[in-house]
């Protein structure tokens, strides 16, 4: 614990049993951290996403045991997609009670590692040492999880030694030929487009981003589900790439070259029958900018400089929100202009909005700055568990969820948290009461329309869920809007008033 | 599908997404299988264990690639060691498609061998036999995972040739020598005891137990937590072993010997400081009767016989339950008395009460007979999931689900799939708003009461979660039970109701 504080590492979101009871009684010990408890593990691990995207630190997880890390697996696949540093700490039984295969008992190495960059069982020699080296990994290169296994009787032996500091290297440069390729083919008059994410959607790497592709004449996008975007009035202008891939390919085409910057080559998300798996166009070659654990803003500067473009010079997105209140039903589109019209400066928005939400990135490009997170590995269930580290980690922001209804019921209890820690969460339930995007996919699979057993499995009407009284339950003000006049009003409110809001957008 | 029809495995519980559409479609074409879904993939896998514990028969489940195993886990966790039948099918990228990394690509297959006893990818050119396969080696010897890796490219493939039948082979008789040295012990005078689980639970095999335990004066336990235990007015009568390692030692202390018959000698549930993970009472020692894979109704048959022990003569429980409805508040023994009082013939128990629920099987022992089924993994979360499961089961049963506040956090969203399938449930919520087991086991670790801070990881008041409205919320009829009056009353109401009913009982 004294390692965890003494690396800036003050934030352990957990679900704790039997065996992290010595890790729990110490949080009494050490005030620095702050304990937040999630009823689920798929919401801590989630929680700490959100949290590593926003602080651009690690939060610490504390788990139970293989099922706990099982329970958090989803949302830790999204946080290794998304890069976000993570010190996941697992639970285990003692390491002398393991071998008489207890029902708690499971492969966790083998479970940790198939969700982990960097994995190790601590030692109660060097428990400080572990703590500082998994700190150490999470910030090594893009953001990883970082995983500790925590046997009891380490957790509860008696530590010697001194507190570790971690120690994290600094990226190595990217190659010199690599930038002076790079700038040639940006002077070379051919069409170029920059393919960006990651570190490269920082804001200072965006800005020499926008300006060099401004100064060349190049395109540039990021890709589909960023883990966080810079947005709004004087920021870069940025589109991400279309999600289904034949749009992308469209997207990219007559490009010659499509440079990469902290990214690898579009691909499809799914494979469909008879549908190319790797999007980039006929014709297009790609070329690496930075590898993965270069420093990329140092290249960046360095090509900016190469090609001679200025980050003053170049122009960004003017304050130019939607002007007028929208009004009767609630449509992809007065969905977005709520959202613009409601949407306060420096607003985080954690889009799990899928199918329902496809306006609103459009509505709010030239609303005030703000950050949007997206659903970084495909597995929904995310955006309320991210929604609760986001506002961890920024108390003074506001931040608005927004969530497909089959997406929420994934990790629903994230709710509660919100409600305990009383987080500035304005939650939108985007109520179309359907899997909508599966049927949209089983339609491109070539399948046709659903036959009615089918159409069972995607349909979640039949009950239709009530979302203000599921936020109610666990203690959130919930309301329901009928229509977007009720939705922007609701929205407002919830701005202006401290702690969580659900609102139940009725489609 | 048509092989699972063939094999007669008729139930696929599934959270499908993109890559699983092929299957979903399929559905409408062997109208013998029913689908039934579950908006989160731990009510898939939980449902699956509860089906297979009542059906003795797999279920298939349907999983969306690693993050949807990943949110099934803990169930199946569970449900490896409740020993129950599962043909777990998981979506994966097509096979062309895995080298791009898309964003939901993981490692399925290192993931899946965390988890299950048999595993394989499915090809085309073999389908129905790997199907088969699936299903003879979730059947073979005690219950297993047995999960299929199905590509996206395999599912929309075309088979060919014939629908194959899963083969599964006898278990093997157990050692003759093994059955001579128990009869001998068994006859010798010495202090015997009897420790049965898995397959020496099903009813005929129980009955042998007992009467070679009457007629040779042993003693006989099950373990902490069967996966299925048959009780009640006309049935052998069997005591579990205590949760705590130091009563289960006191329990079984004086024995000479402990023989297992379908179990291994108890070991504690986790370590504690300075307290023994073997609980076998010094002096006592373990004899094994049959082996895992062993046929072990044969080798009690050829036990009872060797001792002179008849079915016929053994004594059974008598029919004897509480004769008064209980009054006032509800304490955990008005709860069971409340619980017998209401429980109609062949009623199934899910028991995920955990501290709050112990007095209820003592209540219950002599009601009605019926069935009684336990968190076998320790993993949370368990119990509404095997409600579903069960109930999708014995349709023409009731099942009590006596649920944990803090437990029922963990899968909540089954109570939807309970209301959309109209399935026979009376889900009893024990809310006493903490984890208290933990705060129990922070004593029992020499921690003293848990800290201001500590407390907040393990109360689960502020905010107090409604439970009524949950339900509601989800689609399920449900009420408070402010004393134990109202409280037997909702329960007779439920029973006398089809569909389900949720019951918040205030502890």
């Amino acid at each position: 614990m004294q390692t965890l504080i003494a690396n800036d590492v003050d934030t352990v979101i957990g679900n704790p049993g039997t065996s992290e009871m010595q890790f729990v009684s110490a949080l009494d010990s050490v005030p620095k951290i702050r304990g937040v408890l999630g009823l689920f593990e798929g919401v801590v691990t989630g929680a700490a996403d959100g949290y590593g995207r926003m602080a651009e630190k690690p939060a610490a997880t504390l788990l139970h045991l293989g099922p706990g890390l099982g329970n958090g697996w989803a949302n830790l696949h999204n946080a290794r997609r998304a890069r976000t540093p993570i010190v996941n700490i697992i639970g285990d039984h003692a390491t002398f009670h393991r071998k008489f295969d207890a029902p708690l008992n499971s492969n966790i190495e083998a479970l940790t590692e198939t969700v982990s960059a960097w994995s190790k069982v601590a030692a109660i020699e060097s428990i400080s040492q572990d703590v500082a080296a998994t700190i150490a990994a999470s910030l090594t290169g893009p953001g990883k999880i970082a995983s500790l296994i925590l046997p009891a009787d380490v957790a509860w032996g008696e530590a010697s030694g001194t507190v570790a500091k971690a120690s994290i290297p600094k990226p190595a440069a990217a190659s010199q030929a690599a930038i002076d390729h790079v700038a040639k083919l940006l002077r070379s008059g051919e069409s170029v487009g920059l393919l960006v994410n990651g570190p490269a959607l920082r804001e200072p790497a965006l800005r020499l981003v926008n300006a060099i592709a401004q100064k060349t004449g190049a395109r540039f996008w990021c890709d589909t589900f960023p883990a966080r975007l810079p947005r709004g009035a004087g920021r870069p202008h940025i589109d991400r790439l279309p999600y289904f891939g034949e749009m992308v390919t469209m997207t990219l085409g007559g490009l010659k070259h499509l440079v990469l910057v902290g990214t690898k080559a579009p691909v499809a998300f799914f494979a469909f029958p008879g549908k190319a798996s790797a999007l980039l166009p006929e014709g297009c070659e790609a070329h690496t900018l930075v590898e993965d654990a270069q420093d990329v803003l140092g290249a960046l500067k360095a090509l900016a400089e190469a090609v001679g473009a200025t980050v003053a010079d170049a122009i960004s997105e003017v304050l130019s929100p939607p002007t007028d209140d929208p009004s009767g039903s609630i449509d992809p589109s007065a969905l977005g202009v709520a959202v613009a019209r409601a949407m306060p400066e420096n607003a985080i928005i954690v889009d799990e909005a899928n199918t329902a939400g496809f306006a609103v990135p459009l509505m709010t490009q030239s609303c005030a700055p703000h950050d949007w997170l997206c659903l970084t590995g495909g597995s929904i269930g995310q955006g309320l568990p991210a929604a609760v580290g986001a506002a961890l980690a920024c108390p003074d922001r506001r931040v608005f969820c927004l969530e497909g209804d089959g997406s929420a019921m994934y990790t629903i209890q994230a709710l509660w948290t919100m409600a305990r820690e009383q987080l500035n969460v304005t939650t939108v339930i985007l109520a179309n009461r359907s899997y909508a995007i599966l049927n949209l996919e089983m339609m491109r699979m070539g399948l046709g329309d659903a036959g009615p057993v089918a159409r069972q499995m995607l349909d979640l009407n039949n009950p239709a869920m009530d979302f203000v009284a599921m936020g109610k339950s666990m203690g959130v003000p919930s309301y329901r809007a009928e229509n977007a006049e009720q939705l922007v009003e609701q929205l407002r409110r919830s701005v202006a008033t401290p702690g969580p809001t659900l609102i139940e957008a009725m489609l």
